[in-house]
Parts: C-alpha cells; structure tokens; sequence
C-alpha cells in the first residue's frame, strides 16, 4: 500500500538535526522523498510496522511529529501535484 | 472530501517567502495547518477547483511545488499520528 510520511522534527539544536537525518534516512528505506519533510512510501503491512516503530524510537514525542496518510493500492488517482515536479516512477529510481 | 496538501516554496529570496505566505493563507481559508507545510483541508469539488486555480496563480512553477493527496470522504481511519499532535477536530478549532 501507499503512504505519505510527513514529518516536522524540531531542529532548534544538535540532537534535534541528528533526529533529522535518521528519520529521512528511515523514510527512505522505504520510498522516495517528494518534498523536504514529505515521503511517498509503498510498503506491506509488516514493513509499515517495521518503519512505525523505528520512527517513534528515534523522534522526541514531545517536540516531533510524524503523520501518515493511508493512500491504499489505487494510490495513482488520489496524487496530484502543482509545478515543480520529481519525475519518478514511485516504484522506479528518482529521474531529476 | 478530505485533502493533505504539503508544499515547498523556494525562499531563497524575498518572492519565496512573499508566495510561502501566500500559500498558507490560501490552505488556512479551507483547513488546518497540521504540521509546517502541511495542511489537511475538507472541500467539496468547486472549492478544491478554487484552492487548485489560487495556487497555481500564486507559486513558481519551476521552483516551488504543491502536493495534493485525496483521502476521500471516510479520511479518519486513513490518519494516523506520532508524538506531538495537534489535538483539534477537523471541523472544529485547533485546541492546543
């Protein structure tokens, strides 16, 4: 299934960044960056418990959020997107 | 029906942050802001056709970039939440 990852993490010190960096890299084990703190990610059930607990392991509950939006296996029609944009196959490697 | 709509706005000038203003102002007229560039707005058909022409007017096409996700009309079970949330209900106001 689909899903949208989006993430604020609060950055305003050093362990804040580093929080950063392990939740994009997380979020790219899985699917591909859209936008600076948004994630478009297909995964199974299992790997999306997989990448829910390494996520609420790694962010600060009190500072961070993280939202996930269930687009479901018909995802294509629910997209749509305004200029710039990355020309992938979700499923394919990022073509810039 | 419920959209996330998530964008990134180049700021690298004062433009970008005029057209980043202009952005939020248009989502907040539908919705709430759930995260810095992330709006989760509810529209019927002709508001969204509305929302979609007021951006496309508003953003650089060939440095920003707007995404629009439908989660459709049964939306809540789609939403899910790590740490901090913004506890308000869509069609009611931001408590924090």
């Amino acid at each position: 299934m689909m899903l949208v990852v989006s993430y604020d993490v609060n950055t305003t010190d050093a362990a804040g960044e580093k929080r950063l960096r392990k939740v994009a890299k997380l979020c790219e084990a899985y699917g591909c960056r859209v936008q600076n703190s948004v994630f478009e990610v297909l995964v199974d059930p299992a790997q999306l418990v997989t990448l829910k607990a390494g996520l609420s392991e790694v962010i600060d509950k009190e500072k961070d959020s993280v939202r996930f939006y269930r687009l479901g296996s018909n995802w294509r029609p629910r997209i749509e997107t305004l200029g710039k944009e990355l020309t992938y196959e979700q499923d394919g490697v990022i073509m810039f």
